[in-house]
């Protein structure tokens, strides 16, 4: 059985294309009452519809149906990856999500520090929810925590958690959490499952031990658990799969980090979307592939503010002249979920997706927006395949058999 | 690779919505004349319109397109069961059936009374189609055999078929059938497939011989050949999948036992639609989710009887009230099949589907039929789907990945 990524692998060609794929997180929306507008069909969006008057348009189901993914499955979904196949670890994700890039010999851990009693049993899993910038100073005490033939990397998360990462040659990343679930017995060891992790689970011990150590006076954080131990997914690159020399332009640490597990540079250092499209067009000769994310539309949504959503996809909108400016080849306009202000949280429906292109077969769609998405002539596909379908709209992909 | 099962194993989570699945057996159809309306768009249905106004509709693929399912895949997929990997085995589906419940350790065998000569050879392959009072009365008869160790259950079906059920630890469904699919030759023996099917083999030895014995001088029926040895299907059950307290509301034992077999509760003993809809109100405090099998759109189908299917629909829309009444949080009405008149027959047509709840993105389809849902909002889907929207919709999975 021939695969999807075996026909990117084993099709694409280079040429001088340029693809921009631009994600509004949380993009797909619902109305307030039956029967009203979604948040993205109240939006005043007159470059978005300009663009899906000549693209053509559809819904992208991020995973299957029914299925409302975190960031992690729902971007490894825009970028080509069955996120049912290629799954993140939770400390893999944890680490990325605070900028902290991942390199094959790693092993991420994600840390809870706790309260331990006198005979050395948590009294609390989460150490009082310790406030951030006190837990921060903890964290920086335990960066002098030395193992041999290991670097050792602490960083902060928030409050009581913190990331660990592990890099040494030849770590499995299959050690079981040491968080026991509750409260009244001490945290347990870390144990191997599987050969390959032995040696992870005698340095996570070791580790332990030194940071205990080290915070055994604190008041509240003087013990710690791990969880989510995992190795650095392996994840064929965008350059092996399509080819592309890819660039992210991403202000927050979490799409930068996903961006960077399939093999995308991280470029510049936007604060804003203004400034991403700056980054964008300074960095334009020199990539083939741009992601370019909005945290907004999922953020306002998440707060289930109906209105600020409708005004940051406005804001979304803003940016489309500055994309087309510079004359693309293929612009893709997506969302890795929907989050819909009513239901303050990330989604199973599908994403209004719009694909531009010289060759794209134009549908009868002239606004975007959830109904005429589903009338679309991408129909409802899942977002795995989209990239598929921008690298055929870039003249990137040879045919399939003779 | 994370399958749709592990995926409603691990993000499920409870509350207290309520879910109704009302299936109108073979519901979809066709029309008698090229560009007609169908059996559902000739009926008049102003409840189903209603639902379909504030819903979103699609079109539910039984198995996969241009497969017409029996009743046992068919419900299998509206159930959330891959009809291609979950198989009732041909013993184990008329055990159900006759509303024999299966147990764990049960394995049954469909059986048919032949005609022996003096050789003991078959001269009938069905006894002469044997009247089913007649057959009954041998059944009776049959019901004195025993076997140590085992609990030995015959019963009835129709004609010459019967079904004899063995009840014992380990007993392994993998027998040969006896029946040589030919006169002039003997009865087969019973031959194991596998070792853990050596003893179940060994049982049916065993019970051939004492039957015979018992039937020898019947003038038609005087012997039996055994098919479709199985053992209860290994299906994970609603409760384990989805978390939820399922009951099973129907009149037929065919659909009780599919029920049950995903470890439904069959509730109540309704003769029809009102007393259907009774049991329901009597019961709604006591289960998460409802499944309703109304038959007769598929038997007036199967009949050819193009009219009588469309008042039979309309019967099936004179049941919508009573359910919104209740103010279920998630309602899905379906088929497990098409039934067209024009085919008398179980037809691959998807058919049409409608879910309601507050959040299900309602589409522009304003009445219930095969081409408004062709436009809907679930587009077209493969039947094991349906579930998984089901329980999205009530709030009842959380999300994939973080």
């Amino acid at each position: 059985m021939v695969d999807y990524h075996d026909l990117m692998r084993d099709l694409h060609v280079k040429n001088d294309s340029k693809i921009v794929m631009l994600v509004g997180d949380g993009l797909g929306g619902l109305p307030l009452q039956p029967g009203g507008k979604t948040e993205l069909e109240t939006a005043n969006t007159p470059n978005l519809d300009g663009l899906v008057a000549k693209g053509t348009c559809g819904l992208s189901m991020p995973v299957l149906p029914g299925i409302a993914p975190g960031s992690g499955p729902g971007h490894l979904g825009l970028f080509g990856y069955d996120p049912l196949k290629f799954l993140i670890g939770r400390g893999a994700l944890e680490a990325t999500g605070i900028g902290l890039e991942l390199q094959a010999n790693d092993v991420a851990v994600r840390c809870n520090f706790c309260t331990l009693d006198a005979n050395g049993n948590i009294s609390d899993r989460r150490a009082g929810r310790i406030a951030s910038d006190d837990s921060k100073v903890i964290v920086e005490k335990l960066q002098a925590v030395k193992i041999d033939g290991v670097e050792v990397i602490v960083k902060p998360v928030k409050e009581h958690r913190f990331v660990v990462l592990f890099r040494a040659e030849g770590l499995g990343g299959k050690v079981r959490d040491t968080d026991p679930q509750q409260t009244g017995v001490p945290p347990l060891d870390p144990v191997a499952e599987d050969a390959a992790s032995q040696r992870t689970a005698e340095i996570a011990k070791q580790f332990v031990l030194k940071a205990r150590e080290i915070i055994k006076d604190e008041p509240k954080a003087n013990g710690l658990t791990m969880r989510g131990f995992s190795a650095k997914p392996a994840i064929p690159s965008y350059q092996e799969l399509y080819g592309l020399k890819a660039a992210a332009i991403a202000v927050y640490p979490m799409y930068k980090g996903l961006a960077s597990l399939v093999g995308m540079d991280i470029i510049g250092d936007a604060a804003d979307l203004d400034q991403q499209m700056e980054v964008l067009k300074q960095n334009w000769d020199k990539y083939d592939f741009f992601f370019i994310h909005f945290k907004y539309t999922d953020s306002t949504g998440e707060d289930g503010d109906f209105d600020t959503k409708v005004k940051r996809t406005e804001e979304l909108d803003s940016a489309i002249p500055a994309i087309m400016a510079l004359d693309p080849s293929v612009v893709i306009v997506t969302g890795d979920h929907s989050t819909p202000a009513y239901l303050k949280s990330h989604s199973w429906h599908p994403v209004p997706t719009l694909l531009y292109s010289d060759c794209c077969r134009s549908d009868a769609c002239t606004i975007f927006g959830e109904s005429t998405c589903l009338q679309g002539g991408l129909g409802q596909f899942e977002a795995k395949y989209l990239m598929g379908l921008a690298m055929a709209n870039a003249g990137r992909l040879s045919k399939f058999g003779a």
